[in-house]
């Protein structure tokens, strides 16, 4: 890269939420001079960076503006307009994941279309442009329905059970897929920098909310037998290279109760899945993706010790300025690490934080999460 | 207190520097709306907090109308007016270190009384005025002479070897102290809460670069027999409930060579000596300091793993806009971790980040830590 990453190497957020508040605390380590961009006057990183801009990420002129003013671009959500991103490239400016990435991963139908051209195992599919479509669908009920575009955080997801779920289905362009009904979710958040070194991080477990289809709960390592763990990882380093992505790629993978492992979804940034590496790991995911967008050599990716990660969501029945009630009593307790997010509002599930809990032993953590789990709420 | 520290509590930083900076990557943890004071127009804290104000930290009037904006006021540095910070205590402004310890510390000469009057050891001193004290000293050659006040980072501390240094010594307000052939200089950084709970880190070894007396290299944990540490670490523990100050105390002491414990100096605040303890100790000076302040439950303090902690000092030669060699090469390392503290110009033997490099294999830490310092130059 011409510019030092150090000194006068302006990078720019699309997104200025948790994701990048985290990035920047590790950006704060490598000097790195930040602007951010977010639609929302009062995002996380407001204060935390050079330069601050209140913009739809989603507008073209928004998006190009804001990206000729930086000599490096990345993301911390998908959800940008992708056609200002490719005449930034052609104008010189450093898209990191790429344009073409980004669009390929906003578009659920694309992701699975490029899982089969590339013999990436995943549940079989059926790409629809309406709910008609599901009359004539091939799959067997049940299955999930997923709009091709915008879903995020556990939205645009539905399950078609019987015929009478048909009627609420979305009305839009659609893939339905069949129901995997599976032991369990993992996810391996590998990294990928310009000189094509990959590294993966150790392969996590995770429990989802089935009320918000939001991650709840993840364990990292893995106790899954070895050679799972190792085809997860090496599944997640294929997909890093088949894409040829600069940057970090979170990949979520159902692992089917026979067995088998099946990809889910892509993320190229930062994920939620990969919070307990800020304590669990010796590199964090933030770190990670930084050192991967400047080129520099990855760091290595082993768990330090065992980690617990709860989101804390909002509580349900409230809305308002935000209260964290249970604080001071989980700060008592051994190896817990809160991150909250700055947001000054709560609404019913909306991620206000995370807690991170690491112990030697395994139990003992994942014992501590519970009950941080019991204590701590977020209300108004 | 009356607010809560993670919404509407206003945390106001004395000092915009690297510590500052660090102190603000883990306030956003706690979502602390931070206000930073600096007489640097380009702080390393410049850009990272909510408010931030040019001005004079010895001035009474822009310490006393900062202080007003907030609920809390802490500090990166003891160069303060504490007059003002006096006021502020009057007018229901919260100060943590408070502002009686603050000025105790600042003064080298009331320090050493301090210790005197506490039955803390200490190397025998003698106050005097001017330079003319020495010649009536009662300690004899080789002494070291201190300025009572403003000395920092080395600065303003002077070795009397014989009578011919005596006409080069400060002709100011000094304490001259017995000359210490230590064996070894360690530290432990300990923190208070207003609830008095105390918590001493694990005991560091300290090597110093005699050419700037600056920190150059720390090891943590120490392998110092477990009765020295837990002396140390007891004294400490006494130091900062003699003083009942509420945040962090760092006790710079000398372990002599038959085994006594001398206590050199305090700062009471987070120290060069402590940063290590970002990746090495369960919980960072940073976020203790934190707790501390907010009266939340202190965090454990004991080590994950061995940790060498090393300054990058501008190289002696190097005037000017910063640039960093080597820094690729040693990010290939193992266990290596980068902080660089944002400061676009350097000069001799500046402080312009630190590398904190862990190990569970303590010489590995070690060997790696002497590589990093043979390839990690600042230059201009």
């Amino acid at each position: 890269m011409a510019k030092e990453f150090y000194s006068d190497l302006r990078l720019g957020i699309l997104g200025g939420g948790q994701l990048g508040r985290m990035l920047i605390q590790e950006a704060i380590n490598f000097n790195a001079s930040v602007s951010v961009l977010d639609p929302d006057e009062n995002a996380p990183c407001k204060n935390l960076c050079d330069h601050f801009e209140v913009g739809a990420l989603d507008d073209y002129d928004t998006v190009y503006k804001f990206g000729k003013r930086v000599d490096l671009l990345t993301i911390e959500i998908e959800k940008v307009n992708v056609d200002a991103l490719e005449k930034l490239e052609e104008e010189g400016i450093i898209v990191y994941p790429q344009a073409r990435i980004i669009r390929l991963i906003q578009d659920k139908g694309l992701q699975k279309e490029f899982f089969k051209q590339n013999n990436i195992p995943t549940a079989p599919f059926q790409l629809i442009s309406s709910r008609d479509g599901l009359d004539n669908a091939k799959l067997q009920l049940p299955y999930i329905q997923k709009l091709r575009k915008d879903g995020y955080d556990g939205r645009g997801v539905m399950k078609i059970t019987n015929e009478n779920d048909k009627a609420k289905a979305f009305e839009a362009p659609s893939l339905i897929e069949k129901w995997i009904d599976f032991e369990m979710e993992i996810g391996v958040i590998v990294a990928r920098n310009q000189n094509e070194e990959v590294k993966a991080f150790p392969c996590v477990e995770m429990e989802f909310n089935p009320e918000v289809n939001l991650v709840e709960y993840l364990i990292s390592p893995s106790l899954l037998p070895h050679d799972i763990q190792q085809r997860a990882e090496s599944l997640a380093i294929k997909i890093a290279e088949d894409l040829q992505i600069v940057g970090l790629l979170a990949v979520e993978m159902f692992l089917t109760k026979d067995g088998e492992i099946l990809v889910n979804e892509l993320a190229p940034r930062p994920h939620n899945s990969g919070h307990q590496s800020i304590e669990g790991n010796i590199t964090s995911q933030f770190a990670q993706h930084l050192r991967a967008i400047f080129n520099l050599p990855l760091g290595e990716t082993q768990c330090r010790t065992n980690a617990v990660m709860i989101n804390l969501l909002g509580e349900s029945d409230f809305q308002g300025l935000a209260q964290y009630v249970g604080l001071e009593k989980v700060l008592e307790k051994e190896g817990v690490y809160i991150h909250l997010y700055g947001k000054k509002y709560t609404k019913p599930f909306r991620k206000m934080g995370h807690v991170t809990i690491v112990n030697d032993d395994r139990a003992k953590a994942i014992e501590t999460a519970r009950s941080v789990q019991d204590i701590l709420k977020v209300i108004a």
